[in-house]
């Protein structure tokens, strides 16, 4: 998990609070939608993840991107986390003023290779129509967009748990000291929430997926990115992943 | 121009038409305002852009991720110009099925020069809020997807020019061949095309930068990136520059 006990740092407490990563979140989907569209404009061009003899083009491509961003600083920051966290090249830059806010047994939980599975083999031929453009390195970069707002919002679930645990941290003792996943993924699950953010991000994905004409008129009904498939997106991957960070950082956070 | 001369291969006719090439800017406006908005996320971050020795930070991250896209082949596409054309490595996946459709004295041109300056000193104060929050490499990758989006809008006046000469070469050639830069610009200059556009652009910003409301409600006025800002970018500087390439391109057509 490469430089993440060195990201630690001082382990404070911050002006973190629900409300603030609410609107986070809710900003983070309009990062999804917009990745997920402009991917959309592509064919799937799988060349791009053929394995040749050994990693496909794009595995290099991420890897290699994943470096340039890395002497940037990013993966300073606790909301980031690399897919190939080896062997990362050291930030050039000065790391974040946020104050790590994380407890550190928790902060280097990283389900990226849960993330990548999932978006190669069953989110991208939802998205991309069948086909070969030959546009490959456009391709490779939207990837990596869809792929780095999937994964911070879902890892994001890390300082959803740390505030819900500071804030009532009797409600989730119990169920942390006997290592009871299905008892905690139930105090993480409210259905009437998850249902309001599926429909709110199929409706973003109508708003920002749609043909803008100068003329007001009837809406079209077609959308660059299939509105239900944003909401299935969320349904069935991007909160229940969320939550598996969430249970598996509250197991780590009386330690 | 680095590797120019040999992506242009055979100069051939293709089934390019204004109709598709008003297509692709139409959408390529959406890109535009998906990657402000992104942007506009994030505060200036000035210390990105500050020169150390000799370049800035986010001159490496520029020069090292078109390296990274150059391997995936991003410039053997015509459409697509490099910010540091030099040293380039040699693409390792095959290059688009497009065939070349340009004339290959006018393919080369390449004002990333310009259109990085502009972005700089005066766009991004104009999206952008003062501050710094660290946040680098998120920063310089969004800078990147800003910059590559208006260098191939701007740029996709060689294409536009090319079939404009097609259709109508006696319109062009007393002009080209007086060299005359003026008379070239008013004929490639519709007023009301541009106003149209002004006002499309504006409306995208509305309708991509709101905040998207589960519940039906007034609109609260309140947009990520100013629609304004993004009209004037249109008026100021993309379409102006969209015809200096024109024009530049058409001087070059006859050679």
């Amino acid at each position: 998990m490469g430089d993440c006990e060195t990201r630690q740092g001082a382990y404070q407490d911050s002006l973190m609070n629900l409300e603030s990563l609410r609107k986070s979140l809710v900003r983070q989907e309009d990062t999804i939608i917009f990745s997920l569209i402009e991917r959309s404009n592509y064919p799937i061009n799988s060349l791009l993840y053929d394995r040749q003899s050994s990693a496909s083009f794009f595995h290099c491509f991420l890897k290699e991107s994943e470096a340039v961003h890395a002497k940037a600083g990013r993966y300073t920051s606790l909301e980031e986390n690399a897919f190939f966290p080896d062997d990362l090249p050291p930030p050039l830059l000065p790391p974040p003023k946020q104050e790590p806010a994380l407890h550190p047994s928790g902060a280097c939980i990283n389900i990226n290779e849960k993330i990548l599975d999932l978006y190669m083999k069953t989110l991208l031929p939802l998205i991309a129509a069948k086909g070969d453009d030959g546009n490959y390195a456009a391709t490779a970069a939207n990837d990596l967009a869809c792929l780095q707002a999937l994964s911070r919002r879902i890892h994001f679930g890390k300082f959803v748990a740390e505030v819900k645990f500071r804030d009532a941290p009797q409600d989730y003792t119990p169920a942390i000291r006997a290592k009871d996943r299905e008892a905690l993924m139930k105090l993480l699950t409210f259905e009437s929430v998850e249902e309001m953010i599926k429909k709110r991000v199929e409706k973003k994905a109508m708003v920002f997926g749609q043909d803008v004409q100068l003329q007001e008129n009837e809406s079209t009904g077609k959308y660059k990115v299939k509105p239900e498939v944003v909401s299935q997106l969320y349904g069935e991957w991007v909160m229940p992943l969320t939550k598996i960070v969430q249970v598996e950082y509250l197991l780590r956070r009386l330690d």
